[in-house]
């Protein structure tokens, strides 16, 4: 760590009414104490995290918030998709309630996808809700999972089937802190990138393609510009559609398939944006069956993804029949009719069914 | 059941924006067809109770769904506070899951304040909220847990400390119903019922000194006054302070002490309202010995919880160390202060501290 002053952030603000809130992103936003102003004053903070992350950025959070609160409280969960379960979430109450944190605590999630889902989730619940605070530590949660208030865990019947809507405090996205993601979470990260593009904004769809190298490399002037432009397309969305009742559904362009193909064989064999990536090509394939796009816009989806390292094709061994059925108890199923998100041109999507012949003709066509 | 046509039921506006909805009372509400109108139309209907309530209404309920959903399916959880737990709630994700019940479906709570609140909150967690309807078979669920939209399970470490804000679509509270309640739990709804008189309105107060023995005896008039005035007060109360910001704490009266009580005992072996019965005298007493309101006060309340069959003692094995500590970890506490609800005057409460020395003095004086 430098002394220098960190850069000022970019704020993207989320508008929600009375729960609007803004993601600050920047290079050394977890280290500005300026990122931390306007904070509720509470006799305690609880830091969720995983030990892998704990170690690499603990103790510069805990360095931020020791000034804050009397208390600064931590509790952490293992790492990996196959702990976002019911067990993961008591541990963090188990810590809370040992502590006697009250209910003006705050919690903070530092980590990916799984941690702000599950410490998410858990300030829901705790005693009917406290205030939390993202602090997303891959790509996939700064550009995704931070932005929109869904928490969740798993169920071993569904994915993201036990949660609900709780909109953080506020989002720190720190674009350092990116320098440590694996390799294969960052492809994952990508995944959610590329997703914006063909649901909302044909130019960002080209820009993505002619940035992704430089993606890749983990240039900061490139990640400051991809976080920044998901977030504010992901907040136009949720900002006109909180609950989930028609538009923000376009967001899961790619997840149906991808779902399916987590569920098949068991979270976290293929990590969530691993999935998406191949659900986004499975979709496009089938909005090319459809009618909807040229059969050239399912190349190029598919050279994108896999330009990313991402997966193009789905594994044979799960089989059409139990392909359709995982699909089928999917949340986007609507009384036994699976509502896919569909591409009808780059940068417009569209929600709707389709024949089982031609999903069958989909899953055919991208399995290997 | 008669054939003949169930008098029109009182209906009781809760007005909370877009989240209002209505409590139906009356003698043979759960059998009139009324009662269900402008429900959603879904696929799937779930019905969570318990065996006993199951046994003896369940087929009832089936009948006035059957028409208007194309499934109507049914949960049984085990019976009793011991199991408002994480297991109760899975077992209800489950069969949802396993019947592929989508996120339309909606939920019907026939039990208690156990079953209600615990499949409210499995309303609230599933696919992130479905709809549910309450149609609560207890007087203290009618009167209390089915108004107001708290839904909670317990943990090791505290009661409801686990739970969601949730609002019913509508609760249909039938009073026939309460013919076969067991007497302890009669005496257990009546504390609920006592309660609202010194915290909201001393001619209600009043009211149930004189009427207690026909509401022992059952009398449909004097409940459906009874259930009526209390679901009124406590909608005024809710509907001024949805989320327990301020106001909304004075319906925790008795609750402090009562809930230590339960926590020492373990719960389930006091039933909710007995220790809630206690545990308003003991604020009573706090009350008094704060200066608040004269001894005579204090005598008045003793007296009428007595007469509802309710302890008026807490058991002295629980010792006033444990005692405070339990009460220290209470979703009510703050930063370690204890908040008690405390009389100012018949019809007025107050939220506040007191010292240490006092508490001990009144759980010294309350215990037997």
């Amino acid at each position: 760590m430098s002394a220098s002053r960190p850069a000022a952030a970019v704020r993207v603000p989320i508008e929600l009414g009375e729960r609007s809130y803004e993601i600050l992103i920047g290079e050394r936003v977890l280290d500005d104490p300026a990122s931390y102003d306007g904070l509720p004053r509470a006799a305690s903070a609880m830091v969720v995290s995983n030990p892998t992350v704990s170690a690499l950025y603990g103790a510069r959070l805990h360095a931020m918030l020791e000034g804050r609160f009397a208390r600064v409280l931590h509790v952490d969960m293992p790492d990996g998709e196959a702990h976002k379960d019911w067990a993961s979430l008591d541990r963090i109450f188990d810590a809370l309630l040992a502590q006697a944190c009250d209910r003006k605590s705050v919690l903070f999630a530092l980590g990916g996808g799984v941690v702000g889902d599950v410490a998410g989730f858990a300030a829901a619940c705790y005693m009917r809700g406290v205030p939390f605070v993202q602090v997303p530590t891959t790509l996939l949660a700064q550009v995704d999972s931070s932005v929109g208030g869904k928490t969740a865990i798993n169920h071993p019947r569904g994915k993201n089937m036990i949660g609900a809507f709780h909109q953080p405090l506020r989002v720190i996205a720190d674009l350092g802190v990116l320098d440590t993601l694996p390799e294969r979470e960052l492809g994952a990260g990508l995944a959610e990138v590329i997703k914006y593009g063909p649901i909302a904004d044909a130019a960002f769809l080209d820009w993505v393609e002619s940035h992704l190298d430089a993606l890749l490399a983990r240039d900061k002037a490139a990640l400051a510009h991809a976080v920044r432009r998901s977030c504010e397309l992901k907040a136009a969305v949720v900002g006109a559609d909180e609950r989930e009742s028609g538009l923000r559904a376009i967001l899961n362009y790619g997840h149906t398939f991808g779902h399916a193909i987590e569920a098949a064989l068991g979270y976290g064999e293929w990590l969530h944006g691993e999935a998406v990536g191949c659900g986004m090509v499975m979709a496009a394939d089938l909005s090319a069956r459809l009618g909807l796009v040229p059969q050239a816009f399912v190349e190029r989806m598919r050279r994108l993804v896999a330009r990313a390292r991402l997966p193009v094709a789905a594994p044979a061994s799960i089989g059409a029949g139990r392909f359709v059925e995982l699909m089928r108890v999917d949340k986007k199923a609507e009384g036994g009719e699976i509502r896919f998100v569909l591409i009808e041109a780059p940068g417009r999507a569209v929600q709707r069914a389709a024949p089982d012949a031609l999903v069958r003709q989909t899953i055919a066509a991208c399995s290997a």
